[in-house]
């Protein structure tokens, strides 16, 4: 597979002046919201004309059908429809590049294919904002929720440059980061990183629905996170295995091969210590590879403790001295429990600004039990179920 | 199997006055620094010396072997020497309760019982306290790690009341509640809640181990939090899952199971749509039985998301005028994405404060968008990786 990555910032292209969004979900909000801002004059449609006037009323842009001369219109709505929906659009405005946000490319191309050819085929352009939140619909929508997050663009040879940089100029305005790839090698891609990690995690989940009430409360923080995405809603997720379903079955047919050797190395024969702890090591290898939040590596961040006493007024002293000291925090984590005379604080900050952090905080007399210590996040995170 | 739970403030039982551990690391030292404030005079052993004196040097009790007046003893060393050391201060100490930590305790009684009987048996109590965090080791003792965990205590009919009395009186002098649970129901019960999770989380994460590296950048949120207990550490895991590994077994040949039918449905025959909405449905239904930290529900806090320029000294203006209010943050969550105009803060709040957060926050100008909303993590968290 050939794959090349572009800083937004690095893009050619000027950014469609008129972009007609189809979907006023989060993404087709969020976007409206960006673009606006970016200054294009965006229309919105949805099926429910609540969520458009919605989007609108939030800045997102005029709830309104198609112009004629629309120079970029993106689908924005859900898996199972976003293939007409490209189609319509690439009928309805012979002028215009039509793209779209769903998560699966290939299956989604070939359905375009079936039904458009040639020189309207070629002004389809697919993509996927790999972007989002907890929250869903337009009232969850974020003028930031792209920035710093991949964009994927799908284009090949027959692709029309200035179309495919029309593209690359309106994920490069909301602050995404343009990853070029082939459709295929997407797919393979977010099944690896996303669909079948979905289905591992319900199916842990689903290990707790018969369970007696006095075995779920031995839960701790690892079976929280394992199985955070496993509430996550079935109707979306049918649409995006059954859209992806070739390549997420590699990969779970993948994760079974492993599964039966461990459930072989759980009869305790000779050797079996060998693949459990293979199994274990395996894991490390491949979550030490994950980038986090908005690309960056977790120890991007350094963290610096702060022993503060667990009252009201104590964080206010603390964040109006760091205001003084003139440095941005970039994240906060209190320690949770409760019921303690003292308790920390981690502030993550970049790492240029530690050390003037922690002479700032020690000269104003705060306690540093560990100064800036980076964050650990490979140490033995599920300790807590020893 | 029968069980019941205690709130620790309503056992009964005096804390036992001499106490020796063996065991310095997390737990241990936690167990000292908690066992020293309630009162008790603690004795520290370790094959370490510098872990034994680490964990004495931060006021987890005095270096030594054990007294001959002990009147409990608690082994907190790894699992595959856990049951030697049982075996061995019952005895060596013929008058004291020996209690452990070990995250297995079928498998472990049964090793005690082979070297030791009758009231020499009896005099020890498997019990397991849920607790731990991120960091392992001494260093990151805490004496809250064990307040509103649960702490699993595994007694029969031979049991001495007396001296069931003294684990009880022990795990709830140190805040945690008690759960009076059979051996083999907890095995089981934490093959389905951690150890069949943990390895899930491996095997996912090990598909990422030979992934090109622009796939693995469309990682989001969701796959971090599922293999973030995939960094857990092989050696320990190996341990542990081999010492219950029937019951881990059990649960991952019903995952198998799941797996197949989900293998099966994604060739998308007839009906395969509702065995993939079924296998995500039932994932919710277990997730949502999943309590909270300190076995709270995930909704126990209210948030009061608060709109915050993202630059020094908004923080603190902020907590400052929070603090004037009186009212204390149980949390805090910044949103991460960078380099915009307007970011937004979560504060976590005891919902009878909410009120009160949101007249004074607004008073002073704030701008609150959602007033105080209610967490809602069953909000199709996975939505990122739409």
């Amino acid at each position: 597979m050939s794959s090349s990555s572009s800083r937004g910032a690095a893009a050619t292209g000027a950014l469609p002046q008129r972009v007609h969004i189809v979907g006023a979900g989060l993404l087709g909000a969020s976007l409206g919201l960006a673009l606006t801002r970016a200054g294009a004059a965006v229309t919105l449609a949805d099926v429910s004309p609540t969520a458009a006037q919605l989007a609108a009323d939030m800045g997102a842009g005029t709830v309104a059908e198609a112009a004629a001369d629309t120079q970029l219109v993106v689908v924005a709505a859900p898996p199972d429809v976003t293939a007409s929906l490209v189609v319509e659009h690439l009928r309805r405005l012979p002028e215009a590049t039509v793209t779209d946000v769903a998560s699966v490319k290939g299956a989604l191309l070939d359905a375009v294919r079936r039904s458009v050819t040639g020189a309207e085929l070629d002004r389809y352009i697919g993509s996927h904002p790999m972007a989002g939140r907890e929250r869903s619909g337009a009232i969850a929508a974020r003028v930031d929720l792209f920035e710093d997050r991949p964009w994927v663009i799908c284009s090949d040879e027959a692709t029309p440059p200035e179309r495919l940089a029309q593209v690359v100029a309106t994920a490069s305005a909301v602050g995404s980061t343009v990853l070029h790839l082939e459709p295929d090698f997407h797919d393979s891609s977010v099944a690896r990183v996303s669909h079948a990690p979905q289905v591992m995690s319900s199916l842990v989940a689903a290990r707790l629905a018969r369970m007696p009430v006095e075995g779920v409360a031995l839960a701790g923080q690892g079976l929280r996170d394992v199985t955070r995405i496993a509430a996550s809603d079935p109707g979306l997720w049918t649409q995006i295995l059954a859209g992806n379903a070739a390549e997420v079955r590699t990969v779970l047919m993948e994760i079974r091969e492993d599964l039966d050797r461990v459930i072989a190395a759980l009869a305790l024969e000779p050797g079996a210590l060998a693949v459990l702890a293979g199994a274990i090591a395996a894991g490390n290898e491949g979550q030490q590879r994950i980038p986090g939040k908005h690309g960056q590596a977790p120890t991007q961040y350094a963290t610096v403790t702060v022993v503060i006493g667990d009252e009201p007024g104590n964080l206010g002293r603390l964040f109006a001295e760091v205001g003084e000291l003139g440095i941005n925090i970039e994240d906060v984590r209190i320690d949770h429990a409760t019921g303690r005379r003292l308790g920390s604080l981690d502030l993550f900050v970049l790492p240029a600004h530690v050390q003037d952090l922690v002479d700032g905080l020690l000269a104003r007399g705060w306690r540093l039990p560990d100064h800036a210590e980076k964050r650990t996040e490979a140490d033995t995170p599920n300790e807590g179920q020893r």
